[in-house]
C-alpha cells in the first residue's frame, strides 16, 4: 500500500434505465477498475434516476465525502437529462452557453450528415466556470468543476463515449490535481485449468503491495495481480516467472508486462500459427462453429483458416479423433487439422445436447486426442467445447502436449 | 400508473469485488427489474465495500427512505463478511445461532461430500428475531427483518443463489407485507431495422399505465412495454397488434403474451425451418461461422443444418449471392441455402476487415440477395453480418421478402 492516505473516490450513475435494471451498469465497474488502477480508493457507487432532487442530493453528499466524484449519464438532449441543472443548483453556478461545446455538437452533426435538433443546443449549456470535457465520439460534452473541496467530473452514459472521454480528458485532469501513484495490473491468462486448481497452484501471495485475484472469462481463467507502484520491476518479474512455473502449460499469455503481447486464446493461437506460417483446417461438431467464429475476429488468426466445416447432426461411429484430424489436414492440404465431435454416438441429438466433447489435433509432427466434460446450458457447453479445442491446438503448436492432462474446465464459483 | 402511492424500494450491493470493478454488478440490475415488475418504484442503488461502518450507514439510511430494502453480498463465512454484524449493530439485535440455518449448512456440506469448516458456523448467526431465508443452492442463508418501518432482506451475492432465494423466499414475504400490483412486460423483438427508425415507427404511447422503451441486443432491437395491472388484456393486445402493423416485417417475435412463444432470432428461424420440416446449408464468408454457431445453441435449429462451410480467405469474383445460395442448396441436397460473403473482392483481408456483407438466400420457391453495411469493430461486424443473414432467411421462410428493404442495422445509440 502507498504510505500516504489513500485518495477517496465515488462513482455515480444516473438514469431510469439503470435504476429499473433495463441496463446493467458496466460504466460503474469500468470506472471503479480504472480509478483503482490510478491509485484511488473507491468507497461507494450510487445510482439514481432522472430526478433532479435525487441527483443534486447524491452529488452534494458524495462531494462531501470523497476527493474525486465521477458521474455518468444525464447529459443527453431531452427533458429527462437533468445533470447540468442539478449541478448548477447545488454549486450556485448558472448554466451558460459554452460556444466551443456548441461548435463541437454542430460539427458532430455535420460529420454524420444530419441536421442538429434544437434540443441538442441544451447540451452546450454548462455550469459557469466549469471545464468542458470534449466528446470525440458523440454529441454530449462532459464537464468538470470543484465543489466542497472535491473534483467532480460529469460524463455521458454511452460507454464508448464515456471511456474515450475519461482517458483523453479526465485522466490528465486527475494527474494535474492529485499526486497519483498508479498501481499496475498484470494478468496471467490461462486455459485448460479449473478455477480451484488454479487457486491452489497460485496459493497465497503475502507480499504487501501485491494483491492477487481470480476471474473467470469462460473458457479462460485469469490470475490478476494488482501491484503497488513501489514494487520493483525485478521482483514483479520474478513473481510472474514463479507463477508461470507453478501453473505450467495452462498459462497462454501474460498481460501488463512491457514485452508480452497478451491476447485472447483465439488471438494467441492464431499468432502461433502465423509465426510458423502454417494453416489450419477445422471440422466442428460439438463446438458448433464457435472455434472458427472466434478465430475469424482476429486478422492473423482468420488468415490461417483454410477450411472449416460444421457438422451438427448425429455423428458417425466414434472413431479416433486424432485420426480424423490427420485425415482432415491431409484432405484440406492444411498444416494442421482440428476436430471436435460429441463423445460417443448421440442419437438424433442437436449438437448442444452433448455432455462431453472429443477433440483431435494433428500437425506436421504431432497427433493427439482429448475428452472434455461439458457442464452447463447449451451456450456454456458450446463455449467450453470451443475453448478446449483451441487450447488443445495451442498446446500442440507450443510443444506442450505432454505437460500433464489439463483438468476439466471447472464451473466457476462465485459471481459470473 | 397505479392510483396508490408507489412502493419505494432501494437496492444495496456489498463487496470489495464490486466496489473495485472486478465484478460487474448484475445483481442490482436483476433485482431492480424484478422489483419494478412487482410494482415497486426503485429509487436508488448503493454499493459499498466490506466495511462494517459503511454497510451500517447505508442500510440505516436506505431503511429511512424506502419501504423495502434488498441487499446482496457480505454473508459468506470469512472475516470480511460483515453484513449480519452491521445489521445487528444498527437494529440493536444480538447475533444468535439459528439452529435450522446451521442444520441447512451442515446438510449442504454433506450433499457435496466435503467437511464443513468451523468458519461456516458463523453463517448461521442471525440477528435475533430475524426471519431466515433458506438457500437451496449454497451455504449462506439470508435473513429479513423490519427496521425503521421498512422491510429489509439480505441475500448472498452469488447470482444463482440470490435469484433462487429471491423467487422462493422473498417474493412470498413481499406478497404478505405489501399490496403488490405487478406490472407486465411485453417485448417485441425486431431485426433488420435500425433503432432510430424503430423509434419513429413506434412513436409516443400516451396511454397512462403503459411505458415504452427500447433496447438494443445486437443484432436485435427490442421494443419493451411495461404495462400497469389495470390495463385490460384486450387493450394491450390491440396496442401490440397496432405496433406490429406499424413496425412491419421486422418484428420476428413477441414475448409476454400467453400465446406467443418468443425466442431469439436464431431460435425463431430454427423453429420456422422445423415447422416446414426443411433443412439448411450454409456458406459463411463475411459472418465467419457465427450463423451456424448461434443456430447450434438451439436444438430445433441445430437439427435443421445439413452442412455449414466457413470460408475466411479472400473471396472469388463477386458473383450473384442468390445464385451462390441456389447452387449451395442443390449441391448439399438441402431445402435452403444461405451465403454470406464480403461485398466486392477483398485483397488478402481477414474476414472481419470487410465493411459490408453480401447475402444470398435460396429456397424451394424463392431467391433473394441483399447488401448490408457493417460498421464497428470486428466482433460487432461479425454479429451484424450473422444477424442480417439470419434475418434474411427468416423473412424468406415467412414470405416477407417483399415487405420493403430492411434499413441498415443502425449503430445503437445509448448504452449497450
Amino acid at each position: 500500500m502507498p504510505s500516504d492516505d489513500p485518495l477517496l473516490a465515488e462513482v455515480l450513475s444516473q438514469g431510469d434505465e439503470v435504476l429499473t435494471g433495463q441496463t446493467v451498469d458496466t460504466n460503474a465497474a469500468w470506472l471503479a477498475e480504472r480509478l483503482t488502477d490510478l491509485g484511488f480508493l473507491v468507497t461507494r457507487h450510487t445510482t439514481v434516476g432522472d430526478d433532479i432532487e435525487a441527483i443534486a442530493t447524491v452529488v452534494d453528499e458524495a462531494a462531501g465525502r470523497a476527493e474525486f466524484v465521477v458521474s455518468t449519464g444525464g447529459l443527453g438532449p431531452t427533458d429527462d437529462d437533468l445533470t447540468a441543472e442539478a449541478v448548477s443548483r447545488i454549486t450556485r453556478r448558472p448554466l451558460e452557453l459554452d460556444a466551443e461545446a456548441l461548435a463541437g455538437i454542430e460539427a458532430f452533426f455535420r460529420r454524420i450528415g444530419r441536421p442538429m435538433a434544437e434540443t441538442n443546443r441544451k447540451q452546450a449549456m454548462l455550469p459557469a466556470g466549469a471545464r468542458r470535457l470534449d466528446n470525440d465520439a458523440g454529441t454530449a460534452p462532459g464537464f468538470a468543476l470543484e465543489h466542497r473541496g472535491a473534483l467532480l467530473a460529469f460524463m455521458p452514459g454511452v460507454p464508448r463515449e464515456m471511456r474515450r472521454m475519461f482517458e483523453q480528458a479526465v485522466v490528465p485532469l486527475l494527474g494535474d490535481r492529485f499526486r497519483l501513484r498508479p498501481w499496475r495490473l498484470v494478468t496471467l491468462r490461462c486455459a485448460g485449468i479449473g478455477e480451484s486448481d488454479l487457486q491452489a497452484r497460485v496459493g497465497r501471495i503475502d507480499r504487501p503491495g501485491i494483491v492477487s485475484g481470480f476471474r473467470t472469462m469462460l473458457p479462460e481463467n485469469h490470475v490478476k495481480l494488482r501491484v503497488a507502484p513501489d514494487v520493483p520491476e525485478d521482483e514483479l518479474r520474478g513473481l510472474v516467472a514463479a507463477l508461470r512455473e507453478r501453473i505450467g502449460a495452462a498459462v497462454f499469455a501474460v498481460e501488463g508486462l512491457d514485452d508480452e503481447p497478451g491476447g485472447s486464446l483465439a488471438e494467441v493461437t492464431g499468432r502461433l500459427l502465423a509465426a510458423r506460417a502454417e494453416t489450419l483446417a477445422l471440422e466442428e461438431g460439438a463446438s458448433g462453429g464457435l472455434v472458427v467464429a472466434s478465430l475469424a475476429r482476429h486478422e492473423d488468426a482468420a488468415r490461417r483458416v483454410l477450411d472449416a466445416r460444421v457438422q451438427l447432426g448425429p455423428d458417425g461411429p466414434p472413431d479416433d479423433p486424432a485420426y480424423r484430424a490427420e485425415r482432415l489436414r491431409t484432405r484440406a492440404g492444411a498444416d494442421w487439422g482440428l476436430v471436435t465431435h460429441p463423445a460417443g454416438p448421440v442419437e438424433d441429438a442437436g449438437v448442444m445436447q452433448v455432455a462431453a466433447v472429443r477433440l483431435g489435433v494433428a500437425g506436421p509432427e504431432v497427433q493427439a486426442a482429448r475428452s472434455v466434460r461439458l457442464p452447463g446450458d447449451p451456450s456454456r457447453r458450446q463455449r467450453l467445447a470451443a475453448g478446449a479445442a483451441l487450447d488443445l491446438l495451442r498446446r500442440a503448436l507450443s510443444g506442450l502436449l505432454d505437460e500433464g492432462n489439463p483438468d476439466r474446465p471447472d464451473a466457476p464459483s462465485g459471481r459470473e
